[in-house]
């Protein structure tokens, strides 16, 4: 169905549709475009039978696949990678490449249909957080895979093209590449100055104060010194930790709450935009201390346009210090 | 106005507006998702004084800043950098910076207001690409700059702000990101195996076939083997080529000639497509010999989304083979 390719000039990966599955140009006039609202949500509660079976879940007591969950996980209807089958890695001339081997799963957040993170209960957003752990430790299990990639898509702009409250579970058989440049860049300074990167950062924020949204006992959010979006904001533990999965009940908790909060708001001081955020953790049985597991978060304002295509160099029209401030400044 | 910052992890640089010129939240609501269409344009014939003065035109023999021209070159009203001033480099903490010197132009292409390039007549296409050659040349000898970028945006979901055709220069004072990776990969291919990467890779589409769109006496155009997006397009001298601002009359009509036939092809095949396209070419003053000048072509058919932003891994929904396959079609 698909085929993981790799260009030999930079060492990007692409995960590129076979012929035969591929989308046409009317495919892309509607359906891609649009986000999908109706009445006859799949995801919602009372209709699991139009899903696939779930393959994991928060329920009070009640068997799989029938209603009554909080949240749930089930495998993308169409996902770009399939989980069965072998890599068989293989050249062909000037390009790699392999079969689109892995994994690609939806978790449905909430029974509640399109509800806003922004606007959990500390519960809903706990458990939101549960089943990325949960994922992740099931997942990194399956030796085919080296990284598991959990983001989310709010709104029409983000990209979302259901509208209830999900997201996204991809189990990759390789590093992806922004990734992978963390991950070296992290073990360089590491190596030269003997400490994270990521925690210099987050004591410069400290220091300047400027960029600092908000914070909890366990988690700091600023707006980075060099984002790539307006409004970018990330999310940190404040002390090193280079390990997401492992996370207990007091951190879960302070990291739903941090990021509910982060998400008001913007809903509050941009108007309720669509979003994208995405985990960076380490990757699947690598025991590099030197990363610093973080969610970096990006309301969708703006077009990225033929520069930042063309250079991946990126525009970004608000200092990062007046975002923050406005962002600090929506809840008081 | 703005600075340039780059990232300690990746060494990704980004133009960060400074506090006073920033965008607040409601700037974003309107103004930036918006094509400004209307009946006074400053672009349009006539209205040469609403602009800054122009740096460069092609007209038949009036004065500059009068009507009469056929394509024009101005200083952008609202630069991402400014021309004055010295860089300054410095550190900032785990940070580096400068100023934000470099060079913002917009090329008015035609005084045609909305032309889609896919319609210009052969002699409208040869102006704007004979502009990007002066401009390139003429920027490249300011010593502060190392990099020229020509781009277009074509269309609102394309991040065009303004309707009346145009393209942009950028002159920056270091090379971007993916432009060095590929100098850099095309560097130690060559080193390797003595070859041009870009050259095995078209040796190796007039092999396959199914990926060529179209080619004429000095160019091919073909979907790449890994692209980022569907229905993305190369345009490449067939014989090795690393200089783009020493082509001539001969090339320059070849060249125009494939990109008005490629952006036809994708008007007639997708529905008059929002559009991207950019040079890559190599930094000024570099006189290395392992780099390929292309022209990329990206319709804007989908949105990019958190899986992307997160990884730099993307999932392309036609295989290349099948949008050539309509490209192809497109024009018997």
């Amino acid at each position: 169905m698909s085929e993981v390719r790799r260009d030999p000039i930079i060492g990007r990966w692409v995960i590129v549709y076979k012929p035969e599955n591929s989308l046409g140009p009317a495919d892309y006039e509607k359906s891609v475009h649009t986000l999908k609202q109706g009445a006859v949500c799949q995801f919602c509660n009372g209709r699991e039978a139009q899903t696939p079976p779930e393959v994991d879940a928060i329920r009070a007591g009640y068997a799989p696949n029938t209603p009554g969950w909080l949240a749930r996980v089930v495998p993308n209807k169409f996902p770009a990678l399939r989980i069965e089958g072998e890599l068989n890695r293989r050249g062909n001339g000037v390009y790699d490449m392999s079969n689109g081997v892995g994994a690609h799963e939806v978790l449905v957040e909430t029974p509640d249909h399109a509800k806003n993170f922004a606007d959990y209960s500390l519960d809903e957003a706990v458990n939101v957080i549960k089943m990325y752990q949960s994922r992740s430790a099931s997942l990194g299990r399956d030796k085919r895979f080296k990284y598991i990639m959990i983001f989310k898509n709010f709104g029409q702009s983000a990209g979302a093209s259901v509208e209830h409250a999900h997201s996204q579970i991809i189990a990759l058989p390789l590093v992806p590449k922004y990734v992978a440049e963390e991950l070296e860049g992290a073990e360089k300074y590491y190596g030269f100055r003997g400490r994270c990167v990521f925690c210099d950062m987050i004591q410069q924020e400290y220091q300047d104060q400027r960029r600092i949204i908000t914070s909890n006992d366990g988690f700091l959010s600023f707006c980075p010194f060099v984002p790539r979006y307006p409004f970018e904001s990330w999310i940190f533990p404040k002390d090193h930790n280079s390990d997401f999965v492992s996370m207990q009940d007091l951190e879960r908790e302070q990291l739903a709450g941090i990021l509910k909060d982060v998400l008001l708001r913007m809903k509050i001081c941009l108007s309720n935009p669509s979003y994208n955020f995405y985990l960076h953790v380490k990757p699947v049985d690598d025991d590099n201390k030197s990363y610093h597991w973080h969610i970096e978060i990006v309301p969708q304002l703006t077009r990225v346009a033929g520069f930042e295509w063309g250079t991946g160099f990126y525009v970004v029209r608000t200092a990062p210090s007046v975002a923050a401030e406005y962002l600090r400044g929506a809840i008081k």
